[in-house]
């Protein structure tokens, strides 16, 4: 596939079966990761994810260690030095023509490793141009905060804009509220100093580097993280902004449409600081 | 594939790329349509609508007769006598991780032969069971009205019930407003004798079905619909109701919650009558 290596079941392919529910209704979920020298980070947190979205899709959840099984078989047999990024699928399997899923179904398990992307060192020391995207996201709790394979509404919104000097689009849902980015997750610091970044109950994605940069937020830099109803106006408002998510890590914003920041900002650089600290660490 | 013929590209498959964005996002589309006595019931309808939906993604089209081709070999190498089912799916083809399409792209299009499904007689000439489904549709203008292959909501509707006797879910979107089926359209006679269909700007599926009744109520029958806001009120207060979409064709609704009809009612039998002389003589 490219440059791709992929399992499928466990086993080396590059192709899946033409019924399965993964291609014909989106059915499944996914996760994205980086393996760095062996080692895949926040792999506990990632597969928990992944395992908290497939019980809320009721789709069975194989375990922990067979994907576990699955990332060192492609590691140990990987040529790649350095860092890889690692997706990991996980859909409802083969079935029927028709949305109600078969009573013997089996699940499908995909592990895929890419190269990594090569982003600028200044996207991180620098930050990034952020825009705000016009379409807006539908609204349902039952499909909010998890993974999952539908996403058109992610294709539509990156295909807003071609311009390479912008690297990431803001998105609102249907009530105006700003949720996440298109590949990441936003935070902002308040004109009063507060960490707040949105609450997904409605939509959005929950990312492992949210959870993260929350959690060591907390613990920390003693900075509780608050999960608001955010609009544009706050994110104009704000005194920094940054996105997350577990390939990028954390890329500060130094510019949303007009507004303009000397990024980073101190809070998001002290959290940059113990990010890199955590990463050595664990 | 377990009794499904296939075609990818327009050769005999039964397996597609594994990083196929089809798979990857959801990103592409799909018709279902009855192939009968080697004649595909409505074909020219099924490829517009979904050339109008490859164009509303900005999928490039292979164009009509690409398809048609696809579909006579398919039909040419068949073994099923009588009625079949196609599904048609066009995807924007093989990619790499990121949301932004890659500019060098190849759609992917497949074609696939199902058996027909055995649907009992009845439930034409005596009407289906329909319940009301808690899962609401989120709104997007940008998918609303195209066969997506984001099928999400219509899996997890259909997993809320398993009962045998129950047809049917009605879905609303998050406004509470009636959209459709989990597979069908609907259409209600209103006390004052109304035809009327849930109006799909901002979610739902418009079914070639759908169009088809729609044109034949207002041709032959005299009987102009109403695109409308519906609700569930309106749906319990209403005189007839009945399903559609390609496979099934029409099927009256006699039972939906605790309100009972007997079906079909006058105008139901009447569109079914002008359904099945078109069938024939088309």
């Amino acid at each position: 596939v490219g440059g791709v290596l992929a399992l499928l079941n466990g086993v080396p392919s590059d192709a899946i079966g033409m019924t399965d529910r993964g291609l014909m209704y989106g059915d499944g979920l996914f996760a994205t990761m980086v393996l760095s020298e062996g080692r895949v980070l926040n792999l506990g947190l990632h597969l928990d994810k992944l395992a908290a979205g497939a019980l809320r899709l009721s789709i069975p959840w194989p375990g922990h260690e067979v994907f576990m099984a699955d990332i060192d078989q492609l590691a140990s047999g990987s040529s790649h030095a350095g860092k890889t990024v690692l997706k990991l699928m996980l859909t409802r399997g083969s079935g029927g023509r028709g949305y109600a899923p078969p009573v013997d179904a089996c699940v499908t398990r995909i592990v895929l490793q890419y190269p990594f992307p090569l982003y600028p060192e200044y996207f991180q020391s620098r930050g990034v141009r952020l825009r705000l995207c016009s379409m807006r996201l539908g609204r349902n709790p039952l499909l909010a905060g998890i993974k999952h394979l539908n996403r058109l509404e992610q294709v539509l919104a990156r295909m807003e804009w071609s311009a390479p000097d912008i690297q990431e689009g803001l998105l609102c849902d249907t009530e105006g509220l700003v949720i996440e980015g298109t590949m990441s997750n936003v935070f902002i610091v308040s004109p009063a100093g507060v960490l707040q970044t949105p609450l997904l109950s409605q939509c959005g994605v929950s990312g492992v580097q949210r959870t993260c940069v929350m959690q060591l937020a907390a613990g920390c830099a003693g900075l509780a993280v608050q999960e608001s109803q955010l609009s544009v106006d706050d994110v104009m408002a704000a005194s920094e902004v940054f996105l997350t998510n577990s390939v990028i890590g954390l890329w500060p914003v130094r510019q949303f449409e007009d507004r303009h920041w000397s990024a980073p900002g101190m809070v998001t650089q002290r959290l940059l600081n113990l990010l890199q600290t955590a990463e050595r660490d664990t």
